[in-house]
Order: structure tokens, then sequence, then C-alpha cells
């Protein structure tokens, strides 16, 4: 056949990139574990109607579909032809294809939860890990199979979980070394507030769509586009005031507090804000001894009136994750408060709040900061030489009791040339050797060898898993 | 909708299974590190080309194939609709369909490997653990959607490779407390002598179709079947004799030998085995201190000359791996010597060995013999009692000591009546309780209840971190 090649927006994982995203991943685990989340794993297919209609029509042209098993027996035949036009058209077409790969991990879980609702414990913590597919057009940065990670109390209305899930932001990214990464707070509660009082609640969606394009066009594009979605010169001074609010973090509830704490709804999510604030403040978490990684200062948190999070789900506060600013990479996380998870499966009144971790660009982040642990890779640390059958046997005993003290071992697979087998140590980056030879044997020896620093050492062989390595 | 459903033949894993996986999972990838193999991870979808003729006609219909995005545009339609036809016959048809979900680890990875081939160092060490999928009828221990996990070695013709796959096994099971496995070890070039000694080389295929169902049938039954393909009754009669090899290894081999030691095949491969059980024997991995877990013993090596695995690319060594006798589940683990991995995608003389995992047969055997270790679910630890916000404040403040040190906590979501926040508890085995209601919150003290044994201590703030959960 002709060369083989990987479908479009997806990739191998190479030994040290799976390291690396291990890691990652097992920080975030780690500290999911550490707050009492469990771990969710569904399967990569869905029904297709669990998925359709749950992205918007753009979302369902991105949904990878399975096309049904067993079409070449006659019995199926007809129907899938009767069908096929169907799929033509990107209507539901079972007798084609009744099966998707997910592409989030969010509908997923409301599956999950709709399913199980008699069985599971509220508030349900659970946590996520799982590729997700998507049919967007592969660029930089973006790939059809990628990996999310999300993380969600459901069944509870207690902002607690706000507080605590700004602390596992924290938390995470500062074992992660990220420590001037900043998390952005707003609330889905003052955005309605903010169109309340600037062109009636009905103008919602109008400003959320314009607020949320603020960083990429600027505000003044955003000025044009508000007054294009008919808010009058008023109502749109009004809102590039609130949306130029400056200051720490009580200044701007203060400042916003006047614009629009007079409704209800912008008490509240102010209410909310200075919640968490305060409980992340001097006797909340951040002053708990050994609590905060290594920074000793808390939540990098900045009350952001310009965060909307998009056309989702959201109701309450929200979340995004700003990276270091030194990387230009944008989020690196966010999420937000939901009323109501599994509605759509006839479920209601499951309200909860999640966020997620975008680990493709939080990889990127730790590449380019360099900032991956040398250690990360669990690459081989010792290469044993093969330097023929009965050494290699003495070898092989001698790599035993190594591995029963953790240290990951090999041997050369053959009795080579010395500098053969040097070159594979290097090529490996295998930061030791140990040479066994006819005269090691003989005196119970072995030579020892750091290949970094090209110094080497004879030695007992009993001395060896004692060594250091 | 309708109510929500899983695909058939796929399964969500709720906390405690997934928990129970990642400690197979982390057993096995920890055994695999230690001996020097590195993590590779691809895609879930791989052209539809990569994958087509590599399992068989049969298999070919079992492949999961994804329906191309876009159908729904007019330029893909005309194209779309005269491949069709193609799709119902069971063909190739790029226009419909040109991805499609991975069904084995092994031709992923093969690909890899002829992609890389330039850049990778050989021999090639790498394990894979991900999922596949397979359109087999779903039945009791058959999933759609299971993880395989494999080992190779690809790039050298050594049997200390061998060897140490031999070692790992053991380690894996050892580790894992399932000391009554076997490992039952054959060569296909010994089933080749045998076929050369009974019948003519041409007849392997025919005597290792029959053999391979011996353990299902029956001697008897393979009996009628070689005859049916066309041996005589010396010859059937030999292979009788042959499968009928009683004794311990050393005796096995020595009877075998008798057979079929004077051909070429014959010697080769009963050679292999000497040389396996040779360093697995006294002078090897067996008396070395710490090597092998718990047991003492070495490997649970079996020479089983009835052992053929099926009709695959091997031509050395065969393994395959028996779960404890007290469950009846047969076989958990297998694999062997090949030639060629690569020759599929033009890069030939890539020869290897390697062996697979049945993660969900190990799992099952394990839950059947109560095998998990008690500390496996890495559910919270510790339950901090909601009584109010200034108790929560101060509870919020402890619980980030703690999990500073590393104990899994959390709060209960609002301050709700004692006995709903110890039904919460009790519903997910947390197995402690803090207290720390307004009195305890003025006296800097909290109540630490162990909710096993129903007893309760009254300790200061200070004191928590200390206590040893």
């Amino acid at each position: 056949m002709s060369k083989p090649s990987l479908p479009r927006g997806t990739r191998d994982f190479g030994p040290e990139v799976v390291s690396k995203r291990n890691y990652i991943l097992g920080t975030i685990r780690g500290v999911f574990e550490l707050y009492g989340f469990q771990p969710l794993e569904t399967p990569a297919m869905e029904n297709l109607e669990t998925l359709m209609g749950k992205y918007g029509e753009e979302g369902d042209k991105l949904i990878f579909k399975i096309l049904n098993n067993g079409l070449d027996e006659p019995s199926k035949q007809e129907k899938a032809r009767a069908d096929f036009e169907k799929v033509l058209d990107g209507k539901l077409a079972k007798d084609l294809t009744e099966k998707a790969l997910r592409y989030d991990l969010t509908i997923p879980f409301a599956r999950y939860v709709a399913m199980n609702y008699g069985q599971l414990t509220f508030p349900f913590r659970r946590y996520q890990i799982q590729p997700v597919w998507r049919a967007d057009k592969p660029q930089k940065g973006r790939y059809r199979e990628f990996t999310q990670c999300d993380v969600d109390v459901v069944g509870s209305n207690s902002l607690l979980n706000e507080v605590e899930l700004a602390v596992i932001y924290h938390s995470v990214m500062t074992r992660l070394g990220l420590y001037g990464y900043e998390l952005r707070v707003n609330s889905r509660k003052i955005l309605s507030a903010l169109a309340e009082v600037c062109g009636g609640a009905e103008k919602l969606t109008d400003i959320t769509i314009a607020i949320d394009k603020i960083d990429k066009i600027g505000i003044d594009r955003v000025k044009v586009e508000l007054t294009a979605r008919g808010l009058v010169s008023s109502q749109v001074d009004a809102i590039e005031t609130f949306l130029s609010i400056k200051g720490a973090n009580p200044e701007k509830i203060a400042l916003a507090s006047d614009l629009i704490g007079h409704t209800e709804a912008g008490r509240k999510g102010l209410d909310e804000l200075r919640f968490l604030l305060d409980h992340l403040a001097p006797s909340g978490a951040t002053t708990a001894p050994g609590a905060i990684a290594a920074t000793g200062a808390g939540p990098n948190i900045v009350v952001d009136f310009t965060l909307a999070r998009g056309l989702n789900y959201y109701t309450g506060m929200i979340f995004e994750v700003k990276a270091p600013s030194t990387v230009q990479i944008g989020s690196i996380g966010g999420g937000g408060r939901y009323d109501d998870l599994t509605g759509l499966f006839d479920v209601p009144g499951v309200p909860g709040v999640g966020v997620s971790f975008g680990v493709d660009r939080i990889y990127d982040v730790i590449e380019a900061l360099r900032l991956f642990p040398e250690t990360v890779h669990a690459g081989t640390q010792v290469l044993f030489f093969h330097l023929g059958d009965q050494e290699s046997r003495a070898s092989f005993a001698l790599m035993q009791q190594l591995r029963g003290t953790g240290i990951r071992c090999e041997i050369y697979h053959e009795a080579a040339k010395f500098d053969k087998q040097f070159r594979y140590a290097e090529k490996k980056s295998i930061p030791y050797a140990v040479i066994l030879g006819t005269q090691e044997l003989t005196q119970g020896t072995c030579i020892v060898k750091d290949l970094a620093k090209g110094e080497q050492r004879t030695i007992s062989q009993e001395a060896l898993v004692r060594y250091g390595f």
C-alpha cells in the first residue's frame, strides 16, 4: 500500500509527549481527588440522538458520525438506501448511522447523571479526563481529537463550590509552576443586570455576543456592534462605562454597584463575587499553612466585567483562566454555573457548576516557559551493557535487584560493539551505564558509568543496589 | 427526548470502577517502565485504508467506519452518491467514509513505526494502553469498546526480550496478587516441526487450526478434525502423542526432543524454550533478592505444546497467561514473536516480540478473588460538616491544611441537618467526619468522628493536621 499517514487533525504522541501530558493530567487528577472529586469515564461512542441538537446547528455538523455495521447484509440495504438522502441532508438517519463520537464531556455527563439519577449521591462531584472529537478545520493548536478535562459539582446551589473550584485552579496552576496565571471572574447575573439597565432584558443576548468579542476586536468595534444591534447611544455609553471599570477587585465591585447594584440581578451577582473574594482572602484558603503551593499568595483572581464566555448555558458565576502574560495563548481554562444540566434528558432541577482545563494549551504554555520538570520523562535510568551470555545473565540478576527498588533499567539486546551500545544510551538519553565484562564477572564487580559526566567507578555488585541512581 | 441510553456493547465507568481499573493499569504501566518501555499513544481514528485488509474479511466487517463530514455540501454530494453502493458492498468508498476507529493497537503501532522509522532508536521498546473498538456482537465479557494493553520490542531478534516479557508478566501478576497464574509457552517453530514430521510443512495451517481448538473441543474431536483435514492415522497418532506430553518442563522438552528434535525447526524451537527456562531458573531472575515480588518463586512457566494462539502472525515463541485456576475465565493475556511488523507498510525487516494484557478479564479475576486493595478507591477521606457560615470558613482553612498534606477532604455544601450530612458521608463511604460548631469555633477545637467505629474525639484545631487520617 501507499505510505501510511494520519487522518488530518490527529496526532501520535511519542514517549516524551505522553510523559509530559501525563505529568499535567496526573497533577490535575491529584488535585481533583484532594478536593473529593471522583473519576467518571464514558464511552467514546454515544447514540447520535444523545448528541444531536445539543451544540447548535454548526456543532451538529462537526459531530463525527459512525456508519452502522452490517450494511452489506441484504436485509439492511433497502432501509439504508432509503436513509441515504437524509444523511446528505444532515438529518438523523438511523438506518445508516446511529452512533457518533462524543463532542464534549458535558453532554455525556448529563446523560450519565440522567440515566443514573436514582443511584447517585448528590451533590455529585465528578471529574472526567477523556478525548473528544470534532470535525473542525484543523489549524495550529486546533485538533480533531483532543483531550478535555472537566470537573463539576451537580445538585448543589452552594457558592462554596465556586470557591473550591477557584482554589482548584490555583492549586493546579501553581503545582505546574504557572504562578503568573490569572483567574478572571464575572457573573451572568451581572451581565443580565447590565442588560436590564441598558436596553432591557431582551437585549441580553445581543450584549453578551458583543462583549464576548472585546478581546478580539476592542471596545470601539464592540460599540459599533451594540449600535448595530439596536442599542441607543446612551445605552452604549453606559455599557462602555461599565466595561471600562478598573482598579483592584473591591473597587471594581464598588463601582459596578453604583451602576447596577440597584437591580436584583446586579446585587446578587456582585454579592456572589464578594463571597468568593471574601472566602479566598485572609481568613480563607490563603493563610492556611501548607494549603496553597509555593507562592504564599491566594488565587490570582481578577474581577473582569468584560468576561462573557460566549453563548452557552451559564447562569451564574463564570470563570476564565489566562496563561501567564509572558505567553500569548489566551484562555487555558474556563467554566461557570448552570441551572439545569439534565433538563435536556427529562430530569429537571439539577443545577451545578464546573470548570475545565485546556490540556493542549497548558502543555504549550509549560513547554514555552520550559517548566516541565526534568524528572517527568520516565525513561530508562540504567543501561546494562551486553558483553556476552554469561555476563548478561549476571547483569539480568542485578537488573532485577534494581527494578525491585524502583530503578528503571534495561540490558542492550545483544553483544554488540561498545560504541553501538553507547550510542543507544546516548540516543535514548539514558544517564547511566553498567558494564559487567569477564573481568568484573570474576571479581564480583561492575563498572558504573555516569554518561553525562563521562566519569566511571568500579564497585562491588552487592553495592550496586545502593548506588543511588 | 426519550430516555437516554448507551450504544449496545459500551459502558460507563463510575468512580469505583475507574479507580479499580486505574489500579490495574497503573500497576502494569509501572512495571513496563521499570523494564525500560516507553508510552505511545495513537489517535482513535485511523485512515480506513490503514486498517482495511489487515484483520481478514471478518475483521474488516467489524471495523467502525466514520462517515465523512460535510456531506451536506452540494459539491460533495455527487461523489458521495456514487460511492454509496460501494459502502453497501463493504468496499472502500472514500467519498463517504475514509476514517475508522482503531480495531487493535498492533496496526497503529506498525503504522507509527513505519512513519517514524528514521527517527526511532532501535530496538524500540514501547507500551500502549488505549481503547479499541470492534463491532462484535456484544455478550457477557465482550464489549464494543474495550481497553488493550500492549508491550512490544521491535527491531531485535534477541531472546532476552522473551525472557524480559515473561518476567514482566510475572511481576504484574504477582503485584496484582494473582500468584496462581500460569504462563504457558510454546513456539511456532515447534508447531512447524510437528507439521514437518506429521504430514508435511504444507499441513501447518491445518494442524494449527485444529490444535487451537483443543481447549474447547478436547483431543478426540481434534483428532477427528485432523483426519478431516487429510492427515492419515499414523500422523494423527503422532500428533496425539506429542500433544499428550506431560511432566515438568525439562521432561516435556526432552520428550518433545525425541519426537521432533531431529528437525531444524524443532531443535531451534526447543532450544529457545530451554533458553527461556534457563534464564529464569536459579541463576536468573528468581534468586535475585527483591526482584520478584512476594512469592519467592520465579515466573510460573508451563511449557504447553497444545498452545497454538490461533491463526496470526507469530513465528517464534508464543505466550498465553491463564488466570489462577480458582477462576474460570480462560486466557488473561498472550503474545509472541513475529518476523515482520511493518512489512504491510513497505518497511520490511522489523522483527519483534510483544505481549498484551486482557484488562477487562484481569479486572474480573481480581474482583472474583476479592484482591482489590481497600486503598484503591481514592474517595474522600474526611467530610467537614457544614454548620454555618463562620464555621464553614474555619473548616475551609483547616481543609486546605489537610489537603496540603495529601488528605482528600470536602465540606458538605450547605448547613443541612446533622443526619443529612451523616447520611451523605455514609453513602459515599467517607471514613471520618470533622465537626466544627459554634462551641468548637470559640474554643479553637474540632470534633473528629471515626464513622466506622462510631467513636469521636475533641482535639485542638492545630492538632488536626497531625491526626493521622
